[in-house]
């Protein structure tokens, strides 16, 4: 690894090491379960959890580079068991900086009914364009995951996919984007979930889901978008 | 700005900085959703959070000092993409010295049915008067929401609107009193979902609620209120 | 008062506020909403928590001690809302050295519908010897709660009332039984939510209720009972 | 006592000790309630929570070491009530080597109404190997609950039993095994509840139940097998 590739690499470490916290304090994972993954930006290369290690004690040095093939490039443990799906995502998106996995509970309770999030609320709207889809069950162990969430997410508004009986994967420009999907698509969920268990909500027009959405993107793209 | 003014906003922005916490500590907002205002008694400014920025990073020197409509005065980053909102409250409403947006989860779930908050708790009662009304449907980025805010909150009991598909605003003398309808009104929304979810809520008389309330404002309105 | 009591009472102090922090542990409370007091053993006295003073500010200054009428004996601030109705508990039931009161989310939606909850847990017949009964409506203000309070659990096995559109009320033979009791009532009453939410919860037998019971207050009176 | 007997104990004391943090953290349990032990491998003993004791107060000190009749061979307290289901397991089922109860409220739930959890998660299927399966009612006092445990789970791939009206126990090859179980649980009981709450879960076929557990144990099991 060149000076420029090292420094990279260590500034995210850190980075991809402390975002895990934004998993434990929103509640989105049990034991350890969920990961966070980053591109290293220009290379074949991505920093990722390792495998089953407590979220107490991740630090920057215990996070595993591998290449786009899930190989270990640098680091002393396994990385995450779900590197592969990273991995194929890095691949297949070259605009995903940033790829998050989660067990959240009332996201993954949609996704073992196998239904979308329908579009209810405004902040919805904003973050993902619309509803959040539901993508196809596959087992791990090869590239099927990988694949599931591609062809999901591609030409797809929403950052976030439910995989069918499983859980939530993200992805962003950078690893924080797609942690902050994780989050709202854990949020949104649960307000999904209250509000349609004493009743039917309100749909939200289509025009206004695109006006919502387009402000978000665009017009709040040049500064902090939100809050 | 005067120094009087100065010594005001200073204490301000400490005081509106730490009462964000409140939001953190109830989880009423995820990543860097909601936020509090205040206005400064007296002249046409008020205090208000910085749009996008983590809460744990928010400290008096963050906050943004804008007029009332809407433009920066003091502060180096860009207010929250509510400002307009809060602005309009308070040039429509010169009672109110405090505004407190968030998408808390169960009372943005009746939000979303577009369904007011029946009075089934005599907490509800004491903070809110009756029932906590629906405000329209209104898009970001003009005046709507905040007319939305004004005519749903002008002569009625409650300082908490849940507007339609959204969240929740709220209003009070001050920006506690503002942040503490934004506590109960969640409190409240929570309570009052988990009771609808196994039955019908027995309802308290008419006259129970008003006279719940007068006391609550008026007798208890001498020295501190609750607990 | 003689240096006794004032060491008693000064120990009490001590005690009442650091109760306080289980309720916020256990999210009883929301705000400065709920409230624990004790009776000084002996004496026609009572320490309680300050009206609407922040949880993170009670101290053990900050308590108040009343006599059983509610009125200040000693302490700056004035005491809870509530005094009134943990007065007339203390004049009442002799046996009865400690009082809480909160609003608890899963109780008081129970209490909202008028209903008491079942016994369908082994741990609600060990602690509350069968279902959580009701309380009447009763406003604030007089004697009512307190009666209302009293005339539910005179005779009867359970430490807890859910007071009707209300919240709950405990008693112990002193202020950490009633806090307990105050902890598992919600405990229960949230379970017991979650299990009817899906379904119909089994029944268990009275006898094994009454043996479960008789077990947890008595083979285990001699020595520390749960756990 | 032999002194690599007493090593062996001693370390246990801290592990034990250390793993109630988890209960607390994930939120398993309520007042002193929940408990978990560890059997002294290739001896008759385990360490085990003490009675009645606050969680903040829990130390290694505090552990109470018994036989596997329950009998206290060493420590000043009483040992947990439960302590005669976990000597009926470490007795009757060799490879165990850690127990764990909680009430945890939504795995107590699904036991309250008698039934089994199905595996609608993927999660689930990894850890449990199918569905979670309910054990009888049974009364505390004797061997009742203990027989329960075992022979619902001999020869059984779920290290999990929901014991009629009662709540959770859970096994493992060693205390932090069982702690994981009983922390999954209540993850896959509470995204279980949410899922079927709005409708009917989509089932996994038993063929790829089989070969996620396979290969969670198997694959996985020469490392660590999780996140």
């Amino acid at each position: 690894m060149n000076p420029d590739v090292a420094r990279q690499v260590s500034a995210l470490r850190e980075t991809v090491s402390r975002l895990h916290r934004e998993l434990t304090r929103y509640d989105l994972v049990a034991w350890t379960a969920g990961n966070v993954s980053a591109r290293v930006p220009g290379q074949d290369l991505m920093v990722i959890k390792p495998s089953g290690v407590d979220y107490d004690d991740l630090t920057a040095d215990t996070m595993v580079v591998c290449d786009l093939n899930g190989n270990v490039v640098d680091g002393g443990g396994s990385p995450s068991s779900d590197t592969a799906a990273h991995a194929y995502v890095y691949r297949a998106m070259p605009e995903v900086g940033g790829v998050v996995h989660t067990h959240s509970g009332y996201a993954t309770a949609w996704a073992a009914r196998g239904e979308a999030i329908p579009c209810w609320l405004t902040a919805q709207a904003d973050e993902f364009g619309g509803e959040i889809p539901i993508g196809p069950f596959a087992l791990i162990g090869g590239d099927d995951i990988g694949k599931g969430i591609v062809s999901t997410l591609s030409g797809h508004r929403s950052p976030a996919v439910l995989m069918r009986n499983h859980g939530v994967f993200t992805i962003g420009k950078d690893a924080r984007a797609a942690v902050k999907a994780a989050v709202m698509c854990e949020d949104v969920a649960r307000t999904a979930h209250l509000a349609r268990s004493l009743g039917q909500p309100l749909p939200i027009a289509q025009a206004d889901i695109d006006s919502l959405y387009d402000r978000y993107q665009n017009v709040y793209g040049q500064r902090p978008a939100s809050g």
